[in-house]
């Protein structure tokens, strides 16, 4: 019943608005002297000095401010691919968090083509206006390839967030949730279902982290070197992962004996039987929205110490919105063109540091709470 | 010394600004709630929705309101070839106008290619978050392949503002200073100077408008069907307009007995020996901006009986701002695909008719005053 209402409500706000964010003006143009200075004749001298001197761009337009969310709609929240139409409202909405969280102008774009060579071309020939790219929902594996790609190609930071914003809220989360069970974060068990963009970039980012023991899991099953049936980049991802671990098998050969399993996958995927097998006090994150990989109330009722999902109704809402408006906060203010693994380690590391006594009820900030873009920000530079 | 002033003035405020747009929230997102209704979980019932109804997304995201200013920054002002970077600031300038004129919410994109492929690929991969596409400052002749193939992949309404604004914008003019010397305005015969994106637009609108004597000048003089180094458009354009005048020649051919002379051309290309060959109060549109054809002031020692320039600092400013704004909003509020030609000739009419008795000092509305874009929008359905 509730979820029917926000269902018809949001809808009813969507076609109320007719757009969630619009054109704003700094300065109101009142009279022919204004427009001399804003436009013909007096932009002529901005435009030459622009031609001559292309960097001082960020100076003197929306470059130095302009965030592009950029999404085709292939892998668009739990929905999958619904094109760019279903994308856009999730693009408008997460340029209003921008401007909320952390005070950044965002534009949302969506793109009428899935191909990768294409969205390539798309993104880099538009990039001059804009301060920062924020990938969006792009299905694996192109993901990879498009994020690699326009990444070597562009002087302004690329980020996909569905990556590397969910890398650094878990890793912030898990550090954290360390200190509640009384754990060395660097010697944790850890156990990652899903070897999507999130799952990916999670194992990467917790490794980079000093995670030893990192095992992940795709469709079928744990990903390791000995697998034939590896794409290039579950390849690396076994190399990053399974040379530590050894494991192979399925979900039930890599719990036993972990201290925190790191749902990025789909609904319903754990039972009480698995959370049973780990370690004592398990540490249970279940990500998948909206349906996670199991509720909250089993994973506690099956003895899970500390328990985390992507929902905002449950506490420890694990989500990116802690994360991005931070890392692009930073970048535009410090004139970072490319996040490194090393400013992602410390925008969690900030991130995390953000709640001073962790508690099973509490590992990650609440997103509203002051503080938190600014502290991710100074991570990155 | 006011010029230098204006030119420092415009760079500090540019300066200032960091960028003449940003994005603004119609609603402000207070707490968790208001986020479960514009982002996740509310926002993915309307995802689904426009997933199966992507129609919809005029009605419940930003297309139903917003304007891509696209520019590949390769004709910009009086200023030619100076790329992306120098023709951000004008774009941006752009959509405060729209924003300014029209209430419209438009938004700054420019390209890194001047490929004609790469650009019609490029805007068509980007155009589903927008409502409509202002092509703007690409030159003659890649603009006239570029609007046309455009206009014939998207389903939203696309216009190329150097050629068609400007033309909406002469052809009322004309209208007005028939009256002022009181000619009948389809018996005018009209020299335009200049074939590229302004001067062709100005002709074929004026020959749809009834003006069967309009002669057309490129740099190696009349364009004329006997021409052999003719590219495509203009042998149109020769089609279009030489086969009723039937001249040959230069400038000095065209302009005896002409009532009209229109400038869309370069700096100087006119003296008062060509403003003395034409007929009895002669019209003069000297439309290059900022240093116009001949200034109003040789104009009038020439004889000329009104006069016409694209600066703001003369009267009669012909500036497409006094038509765009309404062609977008009209095309906006009428869910219009495509301005047709005779959508642009009735622009022309209802942008005329704003000025009650035409005057010499008087031809055109200043762009301030209230009631010029719903004017020209009531022509855009």
């Amino acid at each position: 019943m509730a979820k029917n209402n926000l269902a018809k409500n949001s809808l009813a706000l969507h076609k109320k608005l007719g757009g969630k964010i619009n054109t704003g003006l700094p300065m109101k143009v009142k009279n022919r002297s204004d427009l001399s200075l804003i436009y013909t004749p007096g932009v002529a001298t901005v435009s030459s000095y622009l031609a001559k001197n292309p960097k001082e761009a960020r100076n003197y337009t929306i470059k130095g401010k302009m965030i592009a969310v950029i999404s085709d709609g292939s892998a668009v929240l739990g929905l999958g691919n619904i094109g760019p139409y279903g994308a856009l409202p999730v693009m408008e909405g997460k340029a209003v968090l921008f401007k909320t969280f952390a005070d950044i102008d965002a534009f949302p774009i969506v793109l009428d083509t899935q191909n990768v060579d294409e969205i390539v071309e798309t993104v880099c020939a538009i990039a001059p206006a804009f301060g920062g790219i924020n990938l969006e929902d792009f299905a694996a594996p192109n993901c990879f390839e498009i994020e690699e790609r326009i990444k070597a190609r562009l002087d302004i930071p690329v980020m996909h967030d569905d990556q590397h914003g969910t890398a650094i809220a878990v890793t912030a989360a898990l550090m954290n949730a360390a200190k509640v069970v009384k754990k060395k974060f660097e010697a944790l068990k850890v156990v990652v279902v899903g070897a999507g963009a999130a799952g990916t970039a999670v194992s990467r980012l917790l490794v980079k982290a000093g995670v030893k023991h990192v095992v992940v899991l795709d469709s079928k099953g744990i990903v390791h070197h000995g697998r034939t049936d590896l794409s290039k980049h579950k390849k690396e991802l076994a190399y990053a992962t399974s040379r530590h671990h050894g494991l192979k098998g399925e979900l039930k050969h890599a719990l036993p004996g972990a201290d925190a399993v790191i749902g990025v996958s789909g609904p319903n995927l754990l039972t009480i039987e698995h959370i049973k097998m780990m370690a004592k006090d398990p540490i249970v994150f279940a990500l998948a929205n909206p349906t996670p990989e199991i509720t909250p109330e089993l994973a506690y009722a099956a003895g899970a110490a500390v328990v985390g999902s992507g929902r905002s109704d449950y506490p420890n809402q694990i989500n990116n919105s802690l994360v991005f408006p931070g890392v692009f906060r930073g970048a535009l203010d410090n004139r970072v063109t490319k996040i490194t693994d090393d400013m992602k380690l410390r925008a969690a590391k900030n991130l995390a540091a953000l709640v001073r006594k962790p508690t099973a009820g509490k590992i990650v900030p609440n997103p509203f709470e002051k503080g938190i873009a600014s502290a991710v920000a100074k991570a990155i530079r």
